[in-house]
This record gives C-alpha cells, structure tokens and sequence, in this order.
C-alpha cells in the first residue's frame, strides 16, 4: 500500500492527515552519524558508490525524525561519470572531471549510459534501501538536468558564473543542443531505471538554471528538463516526478508546463504567490529557507507557520526546505521543525 | 556642463545620441594594467586607502575604452572598518573583519562614522579623481545597503547562506532594525559625502537583498534602502541615486517606489519586463550576463542587441552588465561590447 504514504498523495494533490515534511539534503554533514559513516568510506565517491553505505545515510535521518520521504545518496556527476568523464573529488574544491569536454568531437562522441550495467551501484543501492525501508516511507531518486550536468562537463568543475558554458551555448548552439540532448536521454534512461528499481517518486535538480537569462532558460535548460519529463513518462508511467530549478521563480509556469508532477519552490518567493501562478496543475515543495533553521526554535516555528499559512487548505504541498540543509545546523532543530509542520498542519 | 554628459542624461530620462555604457567592477582584475597597480600597493586594502592609487585604477578603464561613466575605487566595507570593526583581507578567501557583531551591547555601541575624518582616504580619492577626469566623464560614488553591510558585520565575512545573520534578525527584529538604522544613516552620510567631494551619481550596492524570502526583503532590506535615499536626498538634493538589489528582480516596483533615480537589473529577467514593470518612474541600469563577455565577438554584438532591443525606444536606459565584470575577461571583448552599444544605439 506505498500508494497511501502521505508525501505520495500529497504530490498527487490528494487530501492527507497532516503536510508530509522531507528536507533537501536530509543525510548530510549536519548529522554526525553521517559524518561517521563518510569517515569510514574514507571519501564521499566511496560513500555514493559503495551500495551498503549509500543506504546507510539514506536511512539515518528517518530514524531521528519521522520524516515522509527517504532520498537516495548519491550525486548527480555519476551520469557524466559513467559517460567516461573521470568525476573525482578534491578536498575543499568541490567535484572536478579528468576529462572536461573540449572539442565537438568529445561531446559528439558521448554515448547514453546503460544504468543497470555502468550505474550498477546506483541500482543496487535503490534496491537495497527500499528492502531496508520496509515501506516506512517511500523513496525518492534523483538525477540532474541537462543543462546543470552541461556546466559541470564543460567547466570540468564548478564555478560561480560558468562563463564556458554559456560561451559555447552563445557561439555554437546546434553543438550544445546535441550535448543537451545526449544528456536528456542519458537522465530519462538513468530516472526510470531508478524506478523500475525502485524508487516511488523522482526528482530532477536543476541547479544553475537560475543563472540563466530568461531566453537562455528556456532555450537550454526548460526545453530539455521537458525532455526529460517526457523520457520518464515514457519509460515510467505514473511515477511522480518533482522539478527543482533553484533560482528560476520567473518560469514556475513554463516549469509546470512540462508535465511534471510537483515544483520545487525556493524561498524566493510568497509560495501563495507560486500556487496562484500554478493553479492546480502541480503539486508543490518548499519552500522555508534553509537559514531559518539556524535560528532559534520559536523562530523556526513561526517560519514554519508562515509556509503552511501561504499554503493554506490547498491541497499539494509538500514541506520542504528552499535548499539543502548546511552543515552548521543542530539536528534538534530539524526535530523542531518536522514536529512543528506536522502539528501545526493536522486536519481534522 | 556635467550635466550634458549622456550618461547623466539617461539617468533623468532625458533624450542622449547613443545609450550609455559603463561596467561594474570596471577597474578591476581583468585589467593587467589594474593588475600591475594592485601589485605596486601591496595589497587590495592599500590599494583603495591610497587616493593617488585609487584614482589610478579608476582612470585606467576609461583610457582603454570609451566608456560613459567613471566609478570610484572603493570597497563597500569601508564603512564598517570606520566603524571600528577591522577590515582586513585574508588571500584567496576575501574580506574579514577582527571585531564581527556577536552581541547587543557591540550593535548599541556602534555610532555613525564622520566621512570627512574616519572615511577621509575615500573623499580624498573622490576629489583627486575629479580633478583627474577633467569632466571627460561623471564619477559614480557608491556604498553598501544597510542589510549587505550588516551580514558581513554579523558573520565577520563573505558566507554563501548568511544564516547567521538572518537569525538574528528573525529572533531579535528590533536589534537589527537598531543596527540598520545606524548603517542608513552612515552610508546616507557618506553617499552626500561623496557627493559634496565630487560625485555625480551615487549607486548603493544590495548585493545579497536577494537572498531574503520576499517578507524579510521588504522588512529588513527594501525599508532600508528607502531610509537611505531619503537621507541623501535630505543632504544631497539633485544627485541621481541608483539601487542595485542583486537577485531581487521579483521587488523592482518596491525598490522603484523608494524614491531612487533609476535601479540596476541583472540579466535574469527581460529588461523589457522590468521597464513595464517600473514604468516611467525610473531609467534603467543593466543587463548583460557577465558571461557574454567570454564568448565571441559576434555573440557578444548579438546579445548586446538584444538588451538594446528590449529597451526599444524608451528613454532612461544606461547599459551596464547584470554584474561585475569577471578576471577571466579578454579586455578586447570589452572593447567590442562599448563599440557595439554606441554605434548599434546611434540615434538620427
């Protein structure tokens, strides 16, 4: 009966007993169980790709919080890593690729990943949570859009502006449109074999669609995460799936136009105002500021409120936070805050 | 006759024979000219409180480029450090204060800087620099908004969430009402300060506005930056006033109401939609991504036009990008971009 979780009603816009609550970033650095089990992997691509301890972290937040959801640990570079781009970390820098793509030859000789073959652990590690998840909650995958893992291949790592990118989009954009394309089918392949795996719900990270201008958004990032919804829909029907450009409030319509299930929602905007400009095609997820959880409890309560309240009795929210958790914050204020959205949002 | 100058024209709304152009962070590392200087004073720090130095990398850009505006070389945290709190900047991790904001009695304390006296290095600057242009081209003085200035003063530097001092302002509100009330009035000081040593127009910088939830941005930034123009309208009559709310595009007729003269635009909405948006209130400032600048000449001329075309015939637009310019910046890209906005905006 996974059907009858809240978070998967709610991203149904079914009516449910109280708002489901996940967090972005839930099995993270905050936790020092995580930080246990990444000292123990020895790094974090140990820890991504070794199934055991992916499930691991995945689990540790839901058994300190009666959180909705589970989501997968992973990273969105494993897809251009199993296109053979060399994804390796380095201490305080960040991701970086051996192999950045230069040349249209490199970018037209990428080919689609078979997961079940080069993002076998992947697989393996959905399989193995959902068997120890036991259905206490359901599962959500994930993978990036088009257009993020674009800027990462590019630059070869990350970057505030990623100029090279959007260079190549500006002088070349049949080329990069290719790439975009390789990528949209290379995620939609990723995400539904995620799902036949197990995953009940999916989520695309579009993480620098926000630093777009509004024609390069809908050229380079909008038109493939479409792509990308129809790929899944395809391949997976019926699975929902959540789109989450950070910083793109201006084409919350143009999102939900794709067919998606849900938006996430940053805390940019009044998210009464992201509902009235969505109407009822979508569900949405958000949108409390991550930065709020580093205040005091009261504080965090009446934040939390704020959401709920912009909300109101509209069906289709899913709480969440704007962006990922940061490592500074208490794990009791998470505690504070997933018992405050279900108290404060019980019907009946 | 200043005030035939096309840029000071454009920011009245007046008719001008070409649109305007300067570009934030003009004088900056992308130059090797600015490179060379910044090596000879040792250290960013002396670089902006030497005034024979300051005015030379103000100058530098306007030897290379026709641009329509000078803008003084300063820091926004030169306020802060007159306030006592020890400016300094650590290599390769930006700028840092000794004595950061961690209690009441520290805010309560804090009293408003005399420019003439704790700021003087920076008046100084302004009034050299004016001699130096000969009125070649108007002199921009600017400072911090009230909210930017008082995150770095709380974390004691740059942090990409500024939670903590989001925090106290959700837990402590009249505290920091306190504290941005004392920075109003020092940076309305400082901006008629600036004016009465030379400066034609005077920009306040927001730079992290944008990263508020909508409520916190009208409370804690927007109010502020209407505090600010109030005083130095009060002081300063007559001196056109620009506000640049980075990321904040979903509060342009907020920041429009203000009373400013014209507002910066980054390049993440149409500037056609922000000149609806504003309408006749105020001239526009904006709105290239930086990142057209690294590609190719004839993008660079394409995108150029495609500001230029959203604006169409309206008056009030001085062309800027969205943001500062970038180190990795061929200068002759910068060279092609302010020969393509003068000859592709030629009038009659």
């Amino acid at each position: 009966m996974t059907t009858d979780h809240r978070f998967l009603r709610a991203l149904r816009r079914e009516s449910v007993d109280m708002t489901p609550i996940w967090i972005m970033r839930q099995a993270g650095r905050y936790l020092p169980e995580y930080r246990a089990t990444r000292a123990r992997a020895g790094s974090f691509l140990a820890l991504a790709q070794t199934p055991e301890l992916a499930c691991e972290v995945t689990l540790q937040p839901l058994e300190r919080f009666p959180l909705d959801a589970a989501i997968l640990f992973s990273d969105i570079l494993t897809v251009p890593d199993a296109m053979g781009l060399g994804l390796h970390f380095v201490e305080g820098e960040g991701p970086k690729f051996s192999h950045p793509l230069r040349s249209a030859a490199a970018i037209d000789a990428l080919g689609v990943p078979d997961p079940e073959t080069s993002l076998r652990y992947v697989m393996d590690a959905v399989r193995l949570i959902r068997r120890e998840l036991n259905d206490r909650a359901p599962l959500i995958g994930f993978a990036g859009s088009s257009w993020t893992l674009a800027c990462y291949m590019i630059e070869g790592e990350g970057s505030s502006s990623f100029s090279r990118a959007k260079a190549l989009a500006l002088q070349d954009a049949p080329l990069m449109h290719r790439l975009l394309d390789t990528l949209a089918r290379s995620v939609g392949a990723y995400l539904a074999a995620q799902a036949a795996a197990g995953a009940q719900a999916l989520m695309v990270f579009d993480t620098w669609g926000g630093l777009l201008s509004p024609a390069m958004f809908r050229e380079f990032s909008l038109r493939w995460l479409g792509a990308i919804v129809a790929h899944v829909r395809e391949k997976a029907p019926g699975v929902p799936i959540i789109l989450f450009s950070k910083g793109a409030n201006a084409h919350l319509e143009g999102l939900a136009d794709t067919g998606c299930t849900a938006l996430g929602v940053d805390w940019t905007i009044d998210i009464a105002d992201a509902r009235a400009r969505v109407g009822d095609r979508v569900a949405l997820q958000g949108n409390l500021d991550p930065a709020v959880l580093a205040a005091s409890p009261d504080a965090i309560r009446a934040q939390a409120r704020a959401v709920l309240d912009g909300i109101g009795a509209h069906p289709g929210h899913v709480f969440n936070l704007g962006h990922g958790i940061t490592p500074d914050i208490d794990p009791e204020h998470v505690a504070v805050l997933v018992d405050a959205v279900h108290e404060m949002s019980r019907r009946g």
